[in-house]
Protein backbone atom coordinates (compact mmCIF):
# COMPACT_ATOMS: atom_id res chain seq x y z
CA UNK A 1 0.00 0.00 0.00
CA UNK A 2 1.11 3.21 -0.27
CA UNK A 3 0.99 4.74 2.92
CA UNK A 4 0.07 8.60 1.51
CA UNK A 5 -3.36 7.55 -0.80
CA UNK A 6 -3.95 4.09 1.26
CA UNK A 7 -4.22 2.16 -2.12
CA UNK A 8 -1.43 0.64 -4.19
CA UNK A 9 -1.46 0.53 -8.18
CA UNK A 10 0.94 -1.88 -9.39
CA UNK A 11 4.05 -0.38 -11.48
CA UNK A 12 2.37 -1.69 -14.57
CA UNK A 13 -0.85 -0.41 -13.55
CA UNK A 14 -2.07 3.20 -14.71
CA UNK A 15 -4.78 4.50 -12.11
CA UNK A 16 -5.68 8.39 -13.26
CA UNK A 17 -8.39 8.38 -10.29
CA UNK A 18 -7.56 9.13 -6.95
CA UNK A 19 -11.53 8.36 -5.91
CA UNK A 20 -10.22 5.08 -4.07
CA UNK A 21 -11.00 4.29 -1.22
CA UNK A 22 -7.71 2.65 1.25
CA UNK A 23 -7.45 -0.84 0.85
CA UNK A 24 -7.69 -0.82 -3.09
CA UNK A 25 -5.52 -2.44 -5.10
CA UNK A 26 -4.88 -2.27 -8.76
CA UNK A 27 -3.20 -4.61 -10.74
CA UNK A 28 -0.44 -4.66 -13.52
CA UNK A 29 -2.16 -4.05 -17.04
CA UNK A 30 -5.32 -2.19 -15.03
CA UNK A 31 -6.18 1.04 -16.18
CA UNK A 32 -8.55 3.32 -14.30
CA UNK A 33 -9.65 6.40 -15.71
CA UNK A 34 -10.07 9.67 -13.61
CA UNK A 35 -13.08 10.09 -13.13
CA UNK A 36 -14.13 6.68 -11.70
CA UNK A 37 -15.13 5.74 -8.05
CA UNK A 38 -14.26 2.99 -5.88
CA UNK A 39 -14.80 2.20 -1.90
CA UNK A 40 -12.57 0.54 0.32
CA UNK A 41 -10.81 -2.36 -0.47
CA UNK A 42 -11.49 -3.21 -4.22
CA UNK A 43 -9.32 -5.63 -5.85
CA UNK A 44 -8.81 -4.61 -9.36
CA UNK A 45 -6.84 -7.57 -11.32
CA UNK A 46 -4.89 -7.65 -14.60
CA UNK A 47 -6.21 -5.88 -17.34
CA UNK A 48 -9.14 -4.77 -15.86
CA UNK A 49 -10.11 -1.16 -17.25
CA UNK A 50 -12.70 1.04 -16.07
CA UNK A 51 -14.21 4.32 -17.61
CA UNK A 52 -15.28 7.98 -15.96
CA UNK A 53 -18.95 7.18 -14.76
CA UNK A 54 -18.52 4.14 -12.72
CA UNK A 55 -18.90 3.70 -9.33
CA UNK A 56 -17.73 0.97 -7.14
CA UNK A 57 -18.75 0.30 -3.69
CA UNK A 58 -16.62 -1.37 -1.11
CA UNK A 59 -15.15 -4.79 -1.37
CA UNK A 60 -15.74 -5.70 -4.51
CA UNK A 61 -13.44 -7.65 -6.71
CA UNK A 62 -13.12 -7.22 -10.44
CA UNK A 63 -11.33 -10.76 -11.94
CA UNK A 64 -9.39 -10.44 -15.09
CA UNK A 65 -10.43 -8.61 -18.54
CA UNK A 66 -13.27 -6.68 -17.31
CA UNK A 67 -13.84 -3.75 -19.24
CA UNK A 68 -16.56 -1.24 -17.07
CA UNK A 69 -18.47 1.34 -18.87
CA UNK A 70 -19.98 4.50 -18.11
CA UNK A 71 -23.02 4.14 -16.52
CA UNK A 72 -22.44 1.05 -14.37
CA UNK A 73 -23.54 1.05 -10.37
CA UNK A 74 -21.74 -1.52 -8.02
CA UNK A 75 -22.78 -1.85 -5.23
CA UNK A 76 -21.07 -3.37 -2.00
CA UNK A 77 -19.15 -6.53 -1.85
CA UNK A 78 -19.76 -7.73 -5.83
CA UNK A 79 -18.16 -10.09 -7.56
CA UNK A 80 -17.16 -9.72 -11.53
CA UNK A 81 -15.82 -12.75 -12.79
CA UNK A 82 -12.78 -13.51 -14.78
CA UNK A 83 -13.69 -12.32 -18.92
CA UNK A 84 -16.91 -10.87 -18.28
CA UNK A 85 -18.42 -8.34 -20.48
CA UNK A 86 -20.72 -5.10 -20.28
CA UNK A 87 -22.50 -3.97 -23.68
CA UNK A 88 -23.37 -0.13 -23.02
CA UNK A 89 -26.01 0.09 -26.29
CA UNK A 90 -27.89 -2.67 -27.18
CA UNK A 91 -28.17 -1.64 -31.03
CA UNK A 92 -24.16 -0.72 -31.52
CA UNK A 93 -22.86 0.86 -34.36
CA UNK A 94 -19.47 2.23 -34.69
CA UNK A 95 -18.87 6.38 -34.01
CA UNK A 96 -22.71 6.37 -32.73
CA UNK A 97 -22.96 7.11 -29.10
CA UNK A 98 -26.46 7.09 -27.53
CA UNK A 99 -26.93 7.69 -23.92
CA UNK A 100 -26.19 4.86 -21.29
CA UNK A 101 -28.92 3.13 -19.39
CA UNK A 102 -27.62 2.86 -15.83
CA UNK A 103 -26.94 -0.52 -15.33
CA UNK A 104 -26.79 -2.04 -11.31
CA UNK A 105 -25.39 -4.48 -9.51
CA UNK A 106 -26.67 -5.02 -6.32
CA UNK A 107 -25.56 -5.54 -2.89
CA UNK A 108 -23.28 -8.57 -2.75
CA UNK A 109 -24.25 -10.04 -6.17
CA UNK A 110 -21.83 -12.22 -7.77
CA UNK A 111 -21.39 -12.50 -12.13
CA UNK A 112 -19.84 -15.97 -13.20
CA UNK A 113 -16.91 -16.42 -15.63
CA UNK A 114 -17.45 -15.07 -18.82
CA UNK A 115 -20.96 -14.13 -18.48
CA UNK A 116 -22.24 -11.31 -20.88
CA UNK A 117 -24.75 -8.33 -19.37
CA UNK A 118 -26.65 -6.54 -21.61
CA UNK A 119 -27.25 -2.53 -21.08
CA UNK A 120 -29.61 -1.35 -18.66
CA UNK A 121 -30.19 -4.31 -16.61
CA UNK A 122 -30.07 -4.69 -12.84
CA UNK A 123 -28.87 -7.85 -11.20
CA UNK A 124 -30.44 -7.98 -7.64
CA UNK A 125 -28.99 -8.47 -4.02
CA UNK A 126 -27.04 -11.58 -3.73
CA UNK A 127 -28.33 -13.39 -6.74
CA UNK A 128 -25.47 -15.44 -8.80
CA UNK A 129 -25.69 -15.15 -12.88
CA UNK A 130 -23.67 -17.76 -14.02
CA UNK A 131 -20.64 -18.45 -15.78
CA UNK A 132 -21.53 -17.68 -19.40
CA UNK A 133 -24.82 -17.15 -19.15
CA UNK A 134 -26.51 -14.02 -21.22
CA UNK A 135 -28.45 -11.50 -19.04
CA UNK A 136 -30.51 -9.33 -21.16
CA UNK A 137 -33.35 -8.52 -18.24
CA UNK A 138 -33.14 -7.92 -14.97
CA UNK A 139 -32.29 -10.93 -12.16
CA UNK A 140 -34.12 -11.08 -9.05
CA UNK A 141 -32.50 -10.75 -5.85
CA UNK A 142 -31.07 -14.30 -5.05
CA UNK A 143 -31.83 -15.88 -7.70
CA UNK A 144 -29.62 -17.77 -9.96
CA UNK A 145 -29.64 -17.50 -13.62
CA UNK A 146 -28.10 -19.71 -16.22
CA UNK A 147 -27.71 -20.07 -19.95
CA UNK A 148 -28.27 -18.20 -23.19
CA UNK A 149 -30.35 -15.82 -22.91
CA UNK A 150 -30.32 -16.40 -19.20
CA UNK A 151 -33.53 -17.89 -17.00
CA UNK A 152 -33.92 -18.68 -13.32
CA UNK A 153 -32.74 -21.22 -12.28
CA UNK A 154 -33.72 -20.86 -8.45
CA UNK A 155 -32.46 -19.21 -5.35
CA UNK A 156 -29.48 -19.20 -3.66
CA UNK A 157 -28.00 -18.43 -0.35
CA UNK A 158 -26.13 -15.36 1.03
CA UNK A 159 -23.31 -17.90 0.86
CA UNK A 160 -24.29 -18.14 -2.76
CA UNK A 161 -25.43 -22.12 -2.65
CA UNK A 162 -28.63 -23.55 -3.96
CA UNK A 163 -31.32 -23.26 -1.89
CA UNK A 164 -33.42 -26.51 -1.58
CA UNK A 165 -36.77 -27.04 -0.44
CA UNK A 166 -37.04 -29.15 2.76
CA UNK A 167 -40.05 -29.96 4.06
CA UNK A 168 -41.95 -26.21 3.75
CA UNK A 169 -38.92 -24.58 4.35
CA UNK A 170 -35.57 -23.91 2.61
CA UNK A 171 -31.92 -24.86 3.51
CA UNK A 172 -28.78 -23.91 2.16
CA UNK A 173 -27.05 -27.17 -0.01
CA UNK A 174 -24.00 -25.84 1.74
CA UNK A 175 -24.25 -24.21 5.08
CA UNK A 176 -26.76 -23.90 8.09
CA UNK A 177 -29.02 -22.09 7.30
CA UNK A 178 -32.56 -22.67 7.03
CA UNK A 179 -35.97 -20.56 6.31
CA UNK A 180 -38.75 -19.71 4.81
CA UNK A 181 -37.22 -17.42 1.70
CA UNK A 182 -33.72 -15.66 1.68
CA UNK A 183 -33.06 -12.38 2.88
CA UNK A 184 -30.73 -10.20 3.64
CA UNK A 185 -29.97 -10.20 6.61
CA UNK A 186 -29.62 -13.79 6.64
CA UNK A 187 -27.14 -15.97 7.96
CA UNK A 188 -24.70 -18.92 6.83
CA UNK A 189 -22.15 -20.97 8.09
CA UNK A 190 -20.80 -21.24 4.23
CA UNK A 191 -20.60 -17.52 4.08
CA UNK B 1 -2.68 13.16 -32.27
CA UNK B 2 1.19 12.83 -32.96
CA UNK B 3 1.59 15.64 -35.90
CA UNK B 4 3.82 13.86 -37.80
CA UNK B 5 2.12 10.13 -38.40
CA UNK B 6 -1.60 11.52 -37.80
CA UNK B 7 -2.20 8.89 -35.37
CA UNK B 8 -2.10 8.59 -31.77
CA UNK B 9 -0.75 6.14 -29.35
CA UNK B 10 -0.80 5.82 -25.75
CA UNK B 11 2.43 5.39 -23.97
CA UNK B 12 1.64 2.79 -23.01
CA UNK B 13 0.46 0.93 -26.06
CA UNK B 14 2.73 -0.55 -28.50
CA UNK B 15 2.06 0.09 -32.62
CA UNK B 16 4.54 -1.60 -34.44
CA UNK B 17 2.56 -0.66 -37.85
CA UNK B 18 2.72 2.33 -39.79
CA UNK B 19 -0.47 1.88 -41.84
CA UNK B 20 -2.52 3.69 -39.79
CA UNK B 21 -4.79 5.69 -41.31
CA UNK B 22 -4.98 9.95 -40.30
CA UNK B 23 -7.12 9.79 -36.94
CA UNK B 24 -6.28 6.51 -35.49
CA UNK B 25 -6.18 6.26 -31.83
CA UNK B 26 -4.50 3.15 -30.08
CA UNK B 27 -5.18 3.25 -26.36
CA UNK B 28 -2.81 1.81 -23.34
CA UNK B 29 -1.72 -2.17 -23.39
CA UNK B 30 -2.87 -2.27 -27.05
CA UNK B 31 -0.41 -4.31 -29.56
CA UNK B 32 -0.45 -4.16 -33.08
CA UNK B 33 1.79 -5.86 -35.29
CA UNK B 34 3.72 -4.54 -38.08
CA UNK B 35 1.77 -5.65 -40.73
CA UNK B 36 -1.70 -4.33 -40.13
CA UNK B 37 -3.62 -2.06 -41.94
CA UNK B 38 -6.04 0.42 -40.76
CA UNK B 39 -8.14 3.18 -42.59
CA UNK B 40 -8.87 6.65 -40.49
CA UNK B 41 -10.48 6.99 -37.54
CA UNK B 42 -10.43 4.05 -36.06
CA UNK B 43 -10.38 3.60 -32.46
CA UNK B 44 -8.47 0.52 -30.90
CA UNK B 45 -9.07 0.13 -26.82
CA UNK B 46 -6.82 -0.90 -24.52
CA UNK B 47 -6.18 -4.34 -24.67
CA UNK B 48 -6.80 -5.04 -28.24
CA UNK B 49 -4.22 -7.44 -30.03
CA UNK B 50 -3.90 -7.02 -33.83
CA UNK B 51 -1.87 -9.64 -35.93
CA UNK B 52 -0.25 -8.95 -38.96
CA UNK B 53 -2.56 -10.12 -41.75
CA UNK B 54 -5.44 -8.06 -40.82
CA UNK B 55 -7.01 -4.95 -42.41
CA UNK B 56 -9.64 -2.47 -40.97
CA UNK B 57 -11.60 0.02 -42.95
CA UNK B 58 -12.17 3.79 -41.81
CA UNK B 59 -14.04 4.37 -38.88
CA UNK B 60 -13.73 0.52 -37.10
CA UNK B 61 -13.81 0.74 -33.32
CA UNK B 62 -12.38 -2.21 -31.41
CA UNK B 63 -13.56 -2.33 -27.64
CA UNK B 64 -11.43 -3.66 -24.74
CA UNK B 65 -10.06 -7.39 -24.65
CA UNK B 66 -10.45 -8.32 -28.52
CA UNK B 67 -7.65 -10.16 -30.60
CA UNK B 68 -8.03 -9.83 -34.43
CA UNK B 69 -6.01 -12.91 -36.17
CA UNK B 70 -4.75 -13.61 -39.52
CA UNK B 71 -7.12 -13.50 -41.90
CA UNK B 72 -9.73 -11.30 -40.57
CA UNK B 73 -11.13 -8.03 -43.20
CA UNK B 74 -12.81 -5.57 -41.94
CA UNK B 75 -14.93 -3.01 -43.59
CA UNK B 76 -15.79 0.75 -42.95
CA UNK B 77 -17.60 1.53 -39.46
CA UNK B 78 -17.77 -1.88 -38.16
CA UNK B 79 -18.01 -2.26 -34.18
CA UNK B 80 -16.70 -4.73 -32.78
CA UNK B 81 -17.63 -5.06 -29.02
CA UNK B 82 -15.94 -5.89 -25.90
CA UNK B 83 -14.60 -9.15 -25.03
CA UNK B 84 -15.40 -10.45 -28.65
CA UNK B 85 -13.17 -13.75 -29.63
CA UNK B 86 -12.35 -14.99 -32.99
CA UNK B 87 -11.54 -18.64 -34.09
CA UNK B 88 -8.96 -18.73 -36.85
CA UNK B 89 -9.54 -22.80 -37.10
CA UNK B 90 -12.37 -25.03 -36.61
CA UNK B 91 -10.28 -27.89 -35.32
CA UNK B 92 -7.82 -26.38 -33.20
CA UNK B 93 -4.43 -27.97 -32.00
CA UNK B 94 -1.71 -27.04 -30.30
CA UNK B 95 1.35 -26.49 -32.64
CA UNK B 96 -0.35 -27.09 -35.82
CA UNK B 97 -0.33 -24.20 -38.09
CA UNK B 98 -3.24 -24.29 -41.20
CA UNK B 99 -3.87 -21.81 -43.41
CA UNK B 100 -6.58 -19.28 -42.27
CA UNK B 101 -9.53 -19.28 -44.18
CA UNK B 102 -10.60 -15.49 -44.45
CA UNK B 103 -13.55 -14.06 -42.24
CA UNK B 104 -14.84 -11.29 -43.19
CA UNK B 105 -16.65 -8.16 -41.36
CA UNK B 106 -18.99 -6.25 -43.93
CA UNK B 107 -19.58 -2.71 -43.86
CA UNK B 108 -21.00 -1.43 -41.01
CA UNK B 109 -21.88 -4.66 -39.44
CA UNK B 110 -22.09 -4.40 -35.48
CA UNK B 111 -21.03 -7.67 -33.15
CA UNK B 112 -22.37 -6.95 -29.76
CA UNK B 113 -20.37 -8.02 -26.21
CA UNK B 114 -18.66 -11.26 -25.68
CA UNK B 115 -19.87 -12.70 -29.36
CA UNK B 116 -17.82 -15.81 -30.93
CA UNK B 117 -17.20 -15.92 -34.00
CA UNK B 118 -15.79 -18.89 -36.13
CA UNK B 119 -13.20 -19.03 -38.82
CA UNK B 120 -14.02 -18.47 -42.89
CA UNK B 121 -17.68 -16.73 -41.61
CA UNK B 122 -19.57 -13.85 -43.55
CA UNK B 123 -21.16 -11.39 -41.46
CA UNK B 124 -23.33 -9.05 -43.59
CA UNK B 125 -23.19 -5.42 -44.06
CA UNK B 126 -25.08 -3.45 -41.13
CA UNK B 127 -25.62 -6.76 -39.40
CA UNK B 128 -26.34 -6.71 -35.85
CA UNK B 129 -24.37 -9.72 -34.17
CA UNK B 130 -26.16 -9.93 -30.66
CA UNK B 131 -24.12 -9.82 -27.33
CA UNK B 132 -22.97 -13.27 -26.60
CA UNK B 133 -24.07 -15.04 -29.91
CA UNK B 134 -22.13 -18.07 -31.10
CA UNK B 135 -21.63 -17.61 -34.83
CA UNK B 136 -20.77 -20.86 -36.69
CA UNK B 137 -22.20 -19.59 -40.44
CA UNK B 138 -22.37 -16.78 -41.96
CA UNK B 139 -25.03 -13.54 -41.32
CA UNK B 140 -27.16 -12.24 -43.95
CA UNK B 141 -26.61 -8.04 -44.24
CA UNK B 142 -29.09 -6.38 -42.37
CA UNK B 143 -30.23 -9.34 -40.13
CA UNK B 144 -29.71 -9.80 -35.98
CA UNK B 145 -28.42 -13.49 -35.09
CA UNK B 146 -28.35 -14.51 -31.26
CA UNK B 147 -27.46 -17.63 -29.03
CA UNK B 148 -25.13 -20.52 -29.12
CA UNK B 149 -25.29 -21.47 -31.81
CA UNK B 150 -26.15 -18.09 -33.42
CA UNK B 151 -29.76 -18.36 -35.79
CA UNK B 152 -31.47 -15.36 -37.42
CA UNK B 153 -33.74 -13.49 -35.47
CA UNK B 154 -35.07 -10.83 -37.65
CA UNK B 155 -33.84 -7.76 -39.48
CA UNK B 156 -32.01 -4.69 -38.15
CA UNK B 157 -32.06 -1.15 -39.30
CA UNK B 158 -29.01 1.39 -40.55
CA UNK B 159 -29.12 2.00 -36.76
CA UNK B 160 -29.06 -1.01 -35.71
CA UNK B 161 -32.55 -1.12 -33.96
CA UNK B 162 -34.99 -3.72 -34.93
CA UNK B 163 -37.59 -3.36 -37.97
CA UNK B 164 -40.87 -4.18 -37.42
CA UNK B 165 -43.87 -4.84 -39.62
CA UNK B 166 -46.12 -2.10 -40.43
CA UNK B 167 -49.16 -3.38 -42.79
CA UNK B 168 -47.00 -4.37 -45.95
CA UNK B 169 -44.09 -2.17 -45.23
CA UNK B 170 -41.19 -2.38 -42.58
CA UNK B 171 -40.37 0.24 -40.00
CA UNK B 172 -37.69 1.28 -37.80
CA UNK B 173 -38.36 0.26 -34.17
CA UNK B 174 -36.41 3.65 -32.70
CA UNK B 175 -36.12 6.02 -36.12
CA UNK B 176 -38.04 7.08 -39.13
CA UNK B 177 -37.36 4.53 -41.26
CA UNK B 178 -39.74 3.03 -43.06
CA UNK B 179 -39.53 1.02 -46.86
CA UNK B 180 -39.89 -2.70 -48.26
CA UNK B 181 -36.50 -3.78 -47.29
CA UNK B 182 -33.61 -2.53 -45.70
CA UNK B 183 -30.72 -1.47 -48.05
CA UNK B 184 -27.02 0.11 -47.90
CA UNK B 185 -28.51 4.08 -48.77
CA UNK B 186 -31.02 3.88 -46.37
CA UNK B 187 -31.52 6.40 -44.13
CA UNK B 188 -32.75 7.01 -40.42
CA UNK B 189 -33.52 9.30 -37.75
CA UNK B 190 -31.79 6.97 -35.08
CA UNK B 191 -28.51 6.84 -36.73
CA UNK C 1 15.35 -16.57 -26.62
CA UNK C 2 17.27 -15.23 -23.50
CA UNK C 3 20.82 -17.47 -23.42
CA UNK C 4 21.05 -17.69 -20.38
CA UNK C 5 17.11 -18.87 -18.97
CA UNK C 6 16.41 -20.43 -22.63
CA UNK C 7 13.11 -18.62 -22.64
CA UNK C 8 11.76 -15.67 -24.43
CA UNK C 9 9.74 -12.65 -22.35
CA UNK C 10 8.86 -10.05 -24.37
CA UNK C 11 9.80 -6.49 -22.44
CA UNK C 12 6.51 -5.69 -21.99
CA UNK C 13 5.67 -8.92 -20.56
CA UNK C 14 6.15 -9.44 -16.36
CA UNK C 15 7.86 -13.08 -15.60
CA UNK C 16 8.30 -13.87 -12.18
CA UNK C 17 8.67 -17.40 -12.04
CA UNK C 18 12.03 -18.96 -13.03
CA UNK C 19 10.23 -22.77 -13.50
CA UNK C 20 10.02 -22.15 -17.37
CA UNK C 21 11.35 -24.53 -19.94
CA UNK C 22 13.60 -23.97 -22.75
CA UNK C 23 11.80 -22.37 -25.68
CA UNK C 24 9.08 -21.20 -24.35
CA UNK C 25 7.46 -17.46 -25.22
CA UNK C 26 5.78 -14.74 -23.22
CA UNK C 27 4.70 -11.97 -24.95
CA UNK C 28 3.42 -8.35 -24.26
CA UNK C 29 1.13 -7.68 -21.08
CA UNK C 30 1.28 -11.15 -19.67
CA UNK C 31 1.89 -11.86 -16.38
CA UNK C 32 3.22 -14.79 -14.35
CA UNK C 33 3.81 -15.29 -11.17
CA UNK C 34 6.17 -16.99 -9.33
CA UNK C 35 5.07 -20.17 -8.19
CA UNK C 36 3.94 -20.95 -11.81
CA UNK C 37 5.71 -24.21 -13.82
CA UNK C 38 5.74 -24.62 -17.37
CA UNK C 39 7.08 -27.15 -19.56
CA UNK C 40 9.63 -26.66 -22.69
CA UNK C 41 8.19 -24.95 -25.95
CA UNK C 42 4.93 -23.31 -24.61
CA UNK C 43 3.83 -20.05 -26.20
CA UNK C 44 2.35 -17.62 -23.77
CA UNK C 45 0.24 -14.72 -25.67
CA UNK C 46 -0.33 -11.42 -25.38
CA UNK C 47 -2.57 -10.33 -22.02
CA UNK C 48 -1.99 -13.47 -20.34
CA UNK C 49 -2.37 -13.74 -16.50
CA UNK C 50 -0.74 -17.51 -14.28
CA UNK C 51 -1.61 -17.62 -11.00
CA UNK C 52 1.06 -19.57 -8.64
CA UNK C 53 -0.57 -22.86 -8.42
CA UNK C 54 -0.81 -23.69 -12.03
CA UNK C 55 1.44 -26.60 -13.83
CA UNK C 56 1.29 -26.56 -17.85
CA UNK C 57 3.36 -29.11 -19.75
CA UNK C 58 5.30 -29.26 -23.11
CA UNK C 59 3.83 -27.26 -25.84
CA UNK C 60 1.33 -25.75 -24.41
CA UNK C 61 -0.43 -22.83 -26.32
CA UNK C 62 -2.38 -20.19 -24.33
CA UNK C 63 -4.02 -17.48 -26.74
CA UNK C 64 -4.55 -13.44 -25.97
CA UNK C 65 -6.72 -12.97 -22.41
CA UNK C 66 -6.71 -16.07 -20.68
CA UNK C 67 -6.29 -16.08 -16.88
CA UNK C 68 -4.96 -19.27 -15.42
CA UNK C 69 -5.96 -19.73 -11.58
CA UNK C 70 -4.60 -21.66 -8.87
CA UNK C 71 -5.41 -25.44 -9.26
CA UNK C 72 -5.42 -25.66 -12.86
CA UNK C 73 -3.20 -28.67 -14.36
CA UNK C 74 -2.26 -28.75 -18.16
CA UNK C 75 -0.69 -31.38 -19.75
CA UNK C 76 1.31 -31.62 -23.05
CA UNK C 77 0.10 -30.19 -26.11
CA UNK C 78 -3.14 -28.70 -24.73
CA UNK C 79 -4.49 -25.65 -26.88
CA UNK C 80 -6.43 -22.83 -24.83
CA UNK C 81 -7.92 -20.72 -27.50
CA UNK C 82 -8.34 -16.74 -26.71
CA UNK C 83 -11.11 -15.35 -24.21
CA UNK C 84 -11.43 -18.87 -22.74
CA UNK C 85 -12.89 -18.06 -18.98
CA UNK C 86 -11.76 -20.18 -16.14
CA UNK C 87 -13.95 -20.09 -12.88
CA UNK C 88 -12.39 -21.73 -10.08
CA UNK C 89 -15.38 -21.24 -7.75
CA UNK C 90 -19.11 -22.60 -8.31
CA UNK C 91 -20.27 -19.91 -5.99
CA UNK C 92 -18.13 -16.73 -6.07
CA UNK C 93 -18.64 -14.40 -3.31
CA UNK C 94 -16.88 -11.33 -3.52
CA UNK C 95 -13.57 -12.27 -0.77
CA UNK C 96 -15.11 -15.46 0.56
CA UNK C 97 -12.19 -17.41 -0.58
CA UNK C 98 -12.57 -21.41 -0.83
CA UNK C 99 -9.90 -24.40 -1.67
CA UNK C 100 -9.12 -25.02 -5.28
CA UNK C 101 -10.99 -28.04 -6.55
CA UNK C 102 -8.39 -29.13 -9.28
CA UNK C 103 -9.10 -28.29 -13.27
CA UNK C 104 -7.43 -30.70 -15.39
CA UNK C 105 -7.01 -30.33 -19.29
CA UNK C 106 -5.44 -33.72 -20.37
CA UNK C 107 -2.67 -34.68 -23.23
CA UNK C 108 -3.45 -32.86 -26.42
CA UNK C 109 -6.88 -31.30 -25.72
CA UNK C 110 -8.13 -28.00 -26.77
CA UNK C 111 -10.32 -25.44 -25.96
CA UNK C 112 -12.14 -23.34 -28.42
CA UNK C 113 -12.16 -19.16 -28.81
CA UNK C 114 -14.42 -17.81 -25.58
CA UNK C 115 -15.30 -21.00 -24.20
CA UNK C 116 -16.01 -21.22 -20.20
CA UNK C 117 -14.58 -23.83 -18.16
CA UNK C 118 -16.32 -24.65 -14.76
CA UNK C 119 -14.11 -25.49 -11.65
CA UNK C 120 -12.98 -29.31 -10.69
CA UNK C 121 -13.76 -30.27 -14.47
CA UNK C 122 -11.74 -32.39 -16.33
CA UNK C 123 -11.29 -32.25 -19.89
CA UNK C 124 -9.75 -35.92 -21.56
CA UNK C 125 -7.21 -36.41 -23.98
CA UNK C 126 -7.37 -34.91 -27.55
CA UNK C 127 -11.32 -33.84 -26.72
CA UNK C 128 -12.13 -30.67 -28.42
CA UNK C 129 -14.23 -27.51 -26.92
CA UNK C 130 -16.01 -25.99 -28.93
CA UNK C 131 -15.69 -22.18 -29.14
CA UNK C 132 -18.39 -20.44 -26.88
CA UNK C 133 -18.89 -23.66 -25.27
CA UNK C 134 -19.78 -23.53 -21.45
CA UNK C 135 -18.23 -27.00 -19.91
CA UNK C 136 -20.19 -27.91 -16.49
CA UNK C 137 -18.66 -30.92 -16.01
CA UNK C 138 -16.11 -33.98 -16.98
CA UNK C 139 -15.73 -34.11 -20.87
CA UNK C 140 -14.33 -37.51 -21.95
CA UNK C 141 -11.36 -38.09 -24.37
CA UNK C 142 -11.46 -37.82 -28.12
CA UNK C 143 -15.00 -35.99 -27.78
CA UNK C 144 -16.64 -32.58 -29.01
CA UNK C 145 -18.63 -30.53 -27.07
CA UNK C 146 -20.41 -27.74 -27.78
CA UNK C 147 -23.19 -25.45 -26.22
CA UNK C 148 -24.49 -23.75 -23.13
CA UNK C 149 -24.28 -25.97 -21.33
CA UNK C 150 -21.91 -27.74 -23.00
CA UNK C 151 -23.05 -31.10 -24.42
CA UNK C 152 -21.44 -34.02 -26.16
CA UNK C 153 -21.84 -33.80 -30.03
CA UNK C 154 -19.46 -36.66 -31.37
CA UNK C 155 -15.70 -38.05 -31.63
CA UNK C 156 -12.31 -36.17 -33.08
CA UNK C 157 -9.61 -37.47 -34.55
CA UNK C 158 -6.25 -36.77 -32.81
CA UNK C 159 -6.33 -33.91 -35.84
CA UNK C 160 -9.15 -32.62 -34.39
CA UNK C 161 -11.23 -33.24 -37.26
CA UNK C 162 -14.93 -35.10 -36.90
CA UNK C 163 -14.54 -38.93 -36.98
CA UNK C 164 -17.66 -39.80 -39.26
CA UNK C 165 -19.15 -43.45 -39.46
CA UNK C 166 -17.88 -45.76 -42.36
CA UNK C 167 -19.69 -49.13 -42.32
CA UNK C 168 -18.34 -50.54 -38.68
CA UNK C 169 -15.31 -48.20 -38.86
CA UNK C 170 -14.94 -44.23 -37.71
CA UNK C 171 -13.17 -42.64 -40.77
CA UNK C 172 -11.35 -39.02 -39.64
CA UNK C 173 -13.15 -36.04 -42.22
CA UNK C 174 -10.16 -34.17 -42.49
CA UNK C 175 -6.73 -36.66 -42.96
CA UNK C 176 -6.26 -40.60 -43.59
CA UNK C 177 -7.01 -41.96 -40.06
CA UNK C 178 -9.72 -45.06 -40.28
CA UNK C 179 -9.97 -47.55 -37.08
CA UNK C 180 -12.69 -48.95 -34.71
CA UNK C 181 -11.90 -46.12 -32.02
CA UNK C 182 -9.88 -43.53 -31.34
CA UNK C 183 -7.18 -44.06 -29.25
CA UNK C 184 -3.96 -41.75 -27.70
CA UNK C 185 -1.19 -43.64 -30.57
CA UNK C 186 -3.48 -43.23 -33.80
CA UNK C 187 -1.77 -41.44 -36.33
CA UNK C 188 -3.76 -39.23 -39.26
CA UNK C 189 -2.29 -37.22 -42.51
CA UNK C 190 -4.06 -34.37 -40.86
CA UNK C 191 -2.40 -33.76 -38.11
Amino acid sequence: MNSKTGFFVHPQGICESVHLGAGCRVWAFAHILAGARLGRDCNICDGVFIENDVVLGDRVTVKNFVALYDGLRVADDVFIGPGVSFANDRYPRSKRYVEHPLTRLERGCSLGAGAVILPGVTVGAFALVAAGAVVTRDVAPFTLVKGNPARPSGLVCICGAPLVPAGDSLVCSAGDWRGLAPEEDMQCSAR
